[in-house]
């Protein structure tokens, strides 16, 4: 299986927030996440770099305006 | 090998465009792709969309502003 997993990075860290991942879609509040097993997470953010082979993909979340 | 394929979406039509990528980096054009063998590849656009078990990712050129 080629599922990867999903990492937000804060504060130059990598933070593990979800695995396996299979789906990454378009969300009206940014984006919905989708693993293998048909769970779902929305993150308000946006897809910033991908490392298929080491199974990664680098999120970032969106800045809110105030 | 957990590479995935590249297409573009051309009037709702997925048009390959790099195949067995490995890395999506940002870059100051757009997106640098990688592939597994280290040919690159610079798309003026962002990725939209990935679906990893089906090996795709699915990427939206920037348009530009005349």
């Amino acid at each position: 299986m080629c599922e990867a997993n999903a990492y937000v990075l804060k504060n130059d860290q990598e933070e593990l927030i979800f695995e396996k991942v299979d789906r990454v879609l378009p969300h009206e509040r940014g984006l919905l996440l989708q693993d293998i097993f048909g769970r779902q997470m929305i993150l308000e953010g946006r897809i910033k770099e991908l490392a298929l082979v080491d199974h990664k993909i680098i999120l970032e979340r969106i800045e809110k305006s105030v």
